[in-house]
């Protein structure tokens, strides 16, 4: 069981690991890291290499037992930062609950497995693996966020020369391929769906979303991080989570009811994870827009910047976590939320 | 007096002039247009023919009198339309007051003049000679549309090639200055500054900016097309104006302000104009953001995505007019917003 | 038969028909206008406008057999300009043999066509018809040019509301795939492959290229526009061409040979018509290019640029026609070449 | 006295740091690097942080007098690779001159002195030193490479927080003018021009320039990084260089002309360093290009690909050094070019 305590702190390029230093100033230290989230301002594709230098800046001061999850494109409105995801073991009076994480990795993947039901198994078995160490039900989990492999040229000409097929040739569709994956593993392991269902939906012959799935993917790792978040009874702390689905890029209410019911609650808004993407449709309630025909720009950023618009106005801040590319994240052309929520103390004021 | 409606039409292509055909359906005809307002599915940039071409397929059409403004960009999720303001002096039993509008051209403008005083004056002097021709005070005016030439390369070429100094020799920037000096213009007519404060403005030695201002620029006119919308007790007819101001891309209160004041008075959105800019500061709200870092989708279309996600969101659909570039149309950072709205009939129905 | 002779125009924009008047600097009229072949400016993908503004321009200026191929992307040092191909039944002392061309359309595509063999046959139809027409042997053909269509997110979304699947979802992609079938059909009517064996390439599962097809895809036109360029001996005129293959995009010696053998003959190079693509395998010689992993610029610009920076250097101006995307136009990773050159007249001088 | 050796090494990634096994196989250690020079596959504008990623994984791993310049952008045909200049003292018979380097760095400069006379002089006085310390005169100097801090968002802020002016408030602006500064410090270190003539050429009011200056801008180092490379009387190795300069970006003569003396001097080309930009004044030899009106593609990517396509050709690969935005670095449109080359031993062989 890990309780944990959620730090947000803005980054002033990828490679900056300040945040350490505000840990210490919250009494912690890098040891006690469970994962960093970051957003970080590539453009979030394929030759996105703020993330790699993101990656190589922070993993070396972190324990082998955290992951990290860089999501690129910090587009429009949206804040280069960090979420850390810090274990905090600390009984808070007046709670009997709280926000725990855990986080781990999938064994490595083949390039030919990327985009496919070996990818989908991976992730569900240690979506589950972390799930039983929190020892919360599934009902419990409000987040479940991975990063995970795509197809370089290199990966692909390899396969290619030995005589296997990629999911995909294109390399910017292989990160679709991954996500897709990614968030149907999610999906079986918290219960949502089977296997069965997965992989046709995986196959296009069904359709399956998960509002608690996050999935991103990257050029700089060959297996996938993982990081569950739920709530449970075996921690007390003041931090909450709630998850809900932008059924469109346009679905205020979506966002606004959740918010509205941690103001219900007497909370503070902590954080928002969201995930975003073009309508495949072509259109937006019956308007069509030009994201997937605009060839200078990749659909994934343009819908980063708008949703990221949105959410970050409501938030009040740029910081919030908007990540591109919601395939089974939500319905088509909408997208999974996650609201990370502080409840004041018993003294009503925050922890 | 030029009594008018609004039409807002989803297009299929900037070409597409079939806006014509609901007109008729209207009781209009092409020859009542005053204007026509298009988001075209472009760059919004220098080399955007998206613009050219809507205003090759519009120009022929439409009277001689009537003026074109297209701005391209239709990031995110911002769909293509027009909006087609109509002479239409219907006198609608129960009102006192209505929409009114008028069009017209400033002078040919040289490329030395961009961006300078005699591009300031040539605006001032067309907007004053509308607002006069409309017969209302500037109190009533809550809108008012400048499209603007900008520098090409081929003009900067000429420029120099006479010992002449453009206002800029990069063509994006030249955008940037034309329409600065465009909403400058209007500021002076507006009466909102005087002639030596805006020239002043113009040279980055004062700030001034007008909330009714919006300015585009393009590399299809040599001339400004301009557009004055206003309120006047010479017509009758349901339609309302209302302007305000985002004093940053966050700021979802100046324009929730504006739509709560619209439904107090019992009316309906029709249409929402704004204008959107990166902070030029390098951050909001404190928090940095990369629109201006960005080398490879240019600020401007940052700027639109992100704003037009959140009033597109607040609107309920992407044909929001959403236009990038917001110097002195607004404060810095922010942007101008005006709301077209139309009040219900005497019989609680709309016109 | 239809001599012909080809005018090469600089152009301001792309909507600039100002080579008309120097068509009528040499005695001909619009009328005699068999195909314009230009270079617009610009992304030469999905969202190309240029290529739809050039088209609006010029089409109703031409006579009704006429055709158009604009080829949109001038990256680098590219020059936009236009290619007129000129009927000019004058027989040239001295000579006995000339250059012919001739200009067709298939009939129109219904997208569920796009990129399969339907449009294979079409091509090939048309083609043959024109090569017929022209009366010379498939041998003394050099030059075989198409546009066909592309898919865009509204053909995929009605597409796949009537249950079809089209031949890619991606809007990019669909470019390809056209462009694919168009120089199948190409080399089957040229006798350089059976249609069993085109089938089979388009499969993926042959390799076939023509080194005579040039294929490019827009958004502008429903029906493919194909335009056949050949030597005959029922004209009498200095012009010939040429045509080689560039192995890669680092091919030099192919093209210093085709001009090589232009200067032997004492010939004057008067336009080169290349195909360019990034290769396919992700690697020219061994050495790794990341074109194809590059997200903020797709392949076909970059490989355009890179063709383009040799060619127009060889030519010795900017003003060549290099298109992207050369599947089946030339082998994988290469590109067909075709040069037009003069021969002196008898007395050494120039046509 | 540090005679030198060069290997160019392909890189798989911008962290690639493999080529330092490569040198264990020619019998050096990483304490031998004198400079490591570097296209890495990022845009080379502001936010390429390939370079930074480059920086990072390299620079822990040489001895602190090394340099590094990373160069982002292998646009095109270019492929990522690092050019390691290593000390190698042997002595080769039959040689009584041979290639030397020498490294070293200015000061750190602050944000208000980028772009101007600070810079130059920084510059000028390292550079003189490097060619005080190898020795040799200004005239057996046949390259000098710099790379330079360029400014982002915040140091613009930061400036204007205190009242300063940067020299230019865009960021992508400021790499044109950190690289002008950079280069005219090399040409009157080389005395091609003497103090008050550089400084008139910042201010546009001069034109200087400089064959052997090669110059390049990033977000990630705030002093200067420099490189000279010069033939000496006192090493004894095979490797000689030669400069030349490209007249405009089609310049193929220039080229052939230096490579031609490499092989009537029985050489073999090692590598090829080169500077390429888009021709300020919008055209190349009389033709219209649309580099500088491409707002989706900066112009020093068009103009990478463009003359990396043709000197990529000439050299048979694409692991040639080409680098973009060439003020004062050959005339305006044009640029500086070195050639590595290598002569035969006595026996006829390579060293």
């Amino acid at each position: 069981m890990s309780a944990v305590t959620l730090l947000t702190v803005p980054t002033s390029g990828p490679d900056d690991t300040g945040a350490l230093g505000a840990l210490a100033g919250h009494g912690h230290t890098a040891s006690d890291v469970v994962a960093v989230i970051g957003k970080t301002e590539g453009n979030g594709c394929v030759n996105d290499f703020s993330r790699t230098l993101a990656a190589v800046a922070w993993e070396p001061r972190l324990p082998g037992s955290a992951v990290t999850v860089f999501s690129g494109g910090t587009e429009g409105v949206l804040s280069p930062h960090v979420n850390l995801f810090v274990r905090d073991g600390k009984r808070h009076e007046g709670f009997d609950r709280g926000l725990v994480a855990a986080a781990g990795r999938t064994r490595v993947l083949a390039p030919g497995e990327l985009g496919r039901a070996a990818q989908v198994d991976a992730v569900t078995e240690t979506v589950g693996k972390l799930v039983a160490e929190l020892g919360v039900s599934t009902a419990d989990v409000h987040f479940v966020l991975v990063k995970c492999p795509l197809l370089t040229s290199d990966k692909i000409a390899a396969l290619r020369a030995v005589g296997e097929e990629p999911v995909s040739g294109d390399t910017y569709e292989s990160m679709g391929h991954s996500r897709a994956a990614s968030s149907l593993g999610i999906a079986v392991a918290l219960g949502e769906c089977d296997r069965t269902a997965a992989l046709a939906a995986l196959a296009g012959e069904a359709e399956v979303s998960s509002a608690r799935a996050s999935a991103s993917a990257g050029a700089e790792l060959e297996d996938c991080h993982v990081l569950v978040v739920a709530e449970s009874t075996a921690a007390a702390n003041p931090l909450r989570a709630m998850h809900g689905e932008m059924k469109d890029a346009l679905d205020l209410a979506a966002v606004t009811a959740l918010l509205d019911e941690v103001e219900r609650r007497g909370g503070r808004v902590r954080q928002i994870f969201a995930k975003a993407e073009a309508d495949p449709s072509g259109s937006v309630r019956g308007l069509r827009h030009t994201m997937l025909t605009d060839s200078d720009v990749n659909s994934t950023r343009h819908a980063r910047a708008a949703v990221g618009g949105l959410l970050a106005a409501l938030k009040g801040d740029g910081a919030v976590y908007v990540s591109g590319g919601a395939e089974h994240q939500g319905r088509p052309g909408g997208g999974s939320v996650t609201v990370i929520y502080e409840l004041p103390g018993p003294d009503g004021g925050g922890a």
